[in-house]
């Protein structure tokens, strides 16, 4: 499976990947994906948010779907299905591991039980989540989002790429009919497992090929506007200028500063600047803060010594900030006893927070009994080209998955 | 004149213009041009690289063109004609004055000889030349380097503009027949002279509303890449990463100091980051440095000590740094002589350095008589929408380039 989608979306200069909602790339691992799915069986229902699930359910079977109760623990009470998967898109330049790692283990897990001989008491779907980095659109978890009513359809329908292309247009271009809101996908499902590359080192410190989640740390996107005066970058003496460009340099050294002593997280990694030319003294830079701590309190007092420190020095730069922020989600902490069992199912695999946001956190938010599983990074590198999970532990995040879902179904 | 530019490529926004060589604006303002030549008679003359000269020719001048030499350093003893005039275009989001004021003024001095009745010795010239900014393809003075073969037509062939676009493309589209090279423009030129708002406050401190420039400051622009290594912005350990922004955000606030203590210049207004992700470190910072001195010797030595800064934080951050120079020019002097006599004729106008690139130099480079006059900007701004020059001032460079002329020739 994996030599299919190795060539999708693939940079042939970097050997990146980009596979953004709704175009080419994304919509080749789709495709790749259904084929998949109908290779074994599976009955692929989709909802009108782009979110697609392949469902294996064996003869026979008989759902309790109008009992669902989401106060249930475990689907094999309550007679709803074990959804697992992950999503398909990517970042810019990105590696091939976040997201599809976990939709070709999902496919494989079920190949792993059928050979086993495994039949489950309830449905297991193969789940993948549309727009899950947000590269696109801006909003992370696109999909699950709008799948769960976290983000509204009037919310979703205001959203524009950077080339402007509002978010239904773009389904609509893809061969889509929106039809944005909660998701049917989700009606059955009682709980949630992600699959996914670890995105840091834990699991290489403890040695271990497979970890489960505990939580997601907090996490703010906030976008800085320092606020200058454009002028001639020949002509204008150094001490007549309101350059932004020299308020927002001290901001990056002093956000780093903060996180690194603090063992939290603070990223300037995107920068957009006005008119941005040689020869211009800049009159806007605007950044975005992407800041992640290890709880809510860490994080605001994070956020408000950044911010002091921006202030003070656009005070002796005679610039201006201005903080908005873009998006913060609080803590996500996945069901402790699922985790704990699942763990001991693992032969006690550590169970480790995870700083990456992911669709199983937007579920766990929604109610949905949520777990996740992680396979060992060596580099800890994601998001670049680079990222990388040996094919031993793939392999063994297939066994986790199938001995995971059976505990379950 | 000035009513008929006003409205031609101006943001409706920021109230800024944007005037780039070969495309909409900057073509409507060549034809307010053609028009305005026509009007008073000129006779127009284009050359193959987009630059245009309207000549005041009066009846019964006989001109010596065969007997040009650079060597004389007056029109009026070589028979060659005066050229003055400035260019159309415009920086991104610049102002109304750079550039238009040069070309309008010297329009209203031929008005203003005529008036006076006064009849040349030899032809007097208002010139346009085209992309004096560089700011759609990189290289400042474009059109008068072409022209005096400071810039071969093989070297200006490969240039494009950010959307890929070749020069000769962009021409052809404006409706032009390329021919670059040496231009027949300059054949009959014996001395230039442009009229250019002031982009600093010199005048202003010492209270003229008019100045003779003396000299244009060494000016370098430098590529700086610091490369790191892309990875996720919330699960990469701080001490982890190589972040490249780190590198350069140190180095901004580095060359700024070393500037700021010397009375020089130096500028970090241009940026592109790789991928540019709210959540992604970022694995390469391009940025550009326009550094300017007071003399070749200063400007090494400012960009020594930036480049061992940077080198040193990058050593540090575990990114690496390379330092292109895209483009460097000596000082220009213009002719002294020249430049008191006009002092004088201008009532003992101040004589001073200017910062900034100008067609002027590039000309005075090639061994054409110089020189340039600067109104006064109460504010210094320039390259920025508040760019200005009192009415009052304006006029009065009229009347100084009007005397400079009748001086000349």
């Amino acid at each position: 499976m994996w030599a299919d989608l190795a060539p999708l979306g693939r940079s042939t200069s970097s050997g990146g990947y980009f596979r953004q909602p709704f175009a080419a790339a994304e919509r080749e691992c789709l495709a790749w994906f259904l084929e998949q799915a109908a290779s074994r069986g599976l009955e692929v229902e989709a909802d009108g948010n782009g979110n697609v699930a392949a469902w294996w359910r064996p003869e026979g079977l008989v759902q309790n779907v109008s009992h669902r109760s989401r106060g249930e623990n475990h689907a094999e009470r309550s007679g709803l299905g074990v959804l697992t998967g992950s999503h398909l898109d990517s970042v810019r330049d990105g590696g091939a591991y976040d997201g599809p790692l976990g939709v070709a283990t999902a496919l494989a897990a079920v190949d792993r039980l059928r050979e086993r001989g495994y039949r489950p008491s309830v449905p297991i779907g193969v789940g993948v989540f549309v727009e899950e980095e947000g590269s696109r659109f801006g909003i992370a978890c696109l999909g699950s989002r709008l799948a769960t009513g976290a983000l509204t359809p009037e919310q979703a329908g205001e959203l524009r790429d950077p080339d402007g292309v509002p978010l239904l247009d773009a389904m609509a271009a893809a061969g889509l009919e929106p039809a944005l809101g909660p998701s049917p996908l989700l009606r059955d499902v009682g709980v949630f497992v992600e699959l996914h590359v670890e995105q840091g080192r834990d699991l290489v410190d403890r040695d271990a090929a497979i970890g489960v989640a505990s939580a997601i740390w907090p996490h703010g996107r906030y976008r800085f506007d320092f606020a200058g005066e454009a002028n001639h970058a020949g002509t204008t003496r150094m001490e007549d200028r309101h350059d932004p460009m020299l308020s927002y340099a001290m901001t990056v050294l002093a956000a780093n500063k903060q996180a690194r002593l603090a063992g939290q997280r603070a990223t300037f990694g995107r920068l957009q600047v006005t008119p941005n030319g040689t020869n211009a003294v800049p009159s806007l830079v605007t950044a975005w803060l992407d800041a992640r701590c290890q709880d809510e309190a860490t994080l605001a007092a994070m956020l408000a010594e950044i911010e002091r420190q921006a202030t003070e020095r656009v005070g002796r730069d005679g610039t201006a900030l201005t903080v908005t922020p873009e998006s913060v989600s609080g803590a996500v902490h996945f069901d402790a006893t699922l985790a704990q069992r699942l763990s001991r199912t693992l032969g006690a695999a550590p169970v480790i927070p995870t700083m990456a946001g992911h669709d199983a956190g937007i579920l766990s938010a929604a109610g949905i009994t949520t777990a996740m599983l992680f396979v060992r990074n060596p580099t800890g590198i994601s998001h670049a080209p680079s990222e990388f999970a040996p094919m031993a532990d793939c392999l063994a995040g297939v066994d986790a998955l199938a001995d995971v879902l059976a505990e379950l179904t």
